[in-house]
């Protein structure tokens, strides 16, 4: 038996294609669900795969929603004349939970890579340029990751933007709060450095 | 929007409760899974639940299978005199990959613990002993975990098992080979000093 058991081999084969999950806790996972009930097994397969069909993009945005809005775009209260550009859902909930930003939000599912073969047509610039034709965005946050992708990303957008007469404005780029200088890498100081303001 | 889409919610609350995996991870494997086709996402559903349907107890060992018999005890060269008793099926595959062990398994599916009230009738020593009536068995491995619930199971069925004439054995405590004696827990030590052989 060098082999695993079948069902344990199959199960193993699938979590391990998770991100983050090596081969190793992939099979302590599927140990872990053999010693399941077999109602356990399928309240997490179920709440998998119906999570995944009733999981829309939001008609507007893009982000994931239920509904044909999302939970942002639905609320009267959201400022319609910020509008924060990220790369995709996650994002959205990483800005979510600093409870500080008002506005709305564009997803684009994607970023901008030549090397996968990745342009502007893949993903949702064309419907960001549509979101700006009403003139009712006054100001558009480019919030893409700050690496290769993210920044020539927000390069190309700023330039289709700013002919419309939008302020388009860039995230920045520092020292995290709370890390320590001296294990900031150098690019990350430099833009520190690049970045500082007045006191 | 505080909360997470519902749906992407529903995937993170049933994925944290894998082991190993916190909220943070779940919820990064949940926006991973709602990026994917509904196709991979049933596949791994599928792999789950199928799987977990699929896996039945060995008759004679109580090792995971998807026949009657586990693929060690349907291995007719496997030693029938060597029994070695271990914890979970998990543990009869990390003794599998060792490819040095020929004889057969008994897996208790649990481990006395006083303390969360398990006992010898909440794990499979009725059917260790009925196993061992036969008289075929000449050496019984215990191969529990070095802790204290691993040693306590061992010496209760060390004394139930002894008067039949059986030959009891525990696997050998010591340092682990390639690891370093300056980090090495002093009852790991003294376990080796004590288990030390002449050469």
């Amino acid at each position: 038996m060098s082999q695993q058991v079948e069902p344990i081999q199959r199960m193993t084969d699938e979590l391990a294609k998770l991100p983050g999950i090596g081969r190793k806790s992939a099979q302590r996972l599927a140990y872990h669900l053999a010693a399941q009930s077999q109602e356990q097994v399928n309240a997490l397969a179920r709440a998998l795969s119906q999570g995944r069909e009733s999981i829309r993009l939001c008609e507007r945005c893009g982000n994931y929603t239920a509904a044909d809005l999302c939970a942002v775009c639905s609320d009267p209260k959201r400022r319609e004349d910020l509008l924060c550009v990220v790369r995709d859902p996650r994002d959205v909930a990483a800005m979510e939970r600093m409870h500080d930003y008002h506005g709305l939000y564009h997803v684009l599912h994607g970023i901008l890579s030549p090397m996968d073969g990745i342009g502007p047509q893949d993903i949702r610039i064309r419907e960001l340029m549509e979101r700006l034709q009403d003139g009712q965005v006054k100001e558009l946050i480019l919030a893409t990751n700050p690496d290769i992708e993210g920044e020539a990303t927000a390069s190309y957008i700023a330039r289709l933007v700013k002919p419309l007469g939008v302020r388009v404005t860039r995230i920045a780029h520092g020292v995290p709060v709370g890390s320590d200088l001296e294990y900031t890498d150098e690019v990350t100081l430099s833009k520190a450095m690049e970045g500082r303001r007045e006191l």
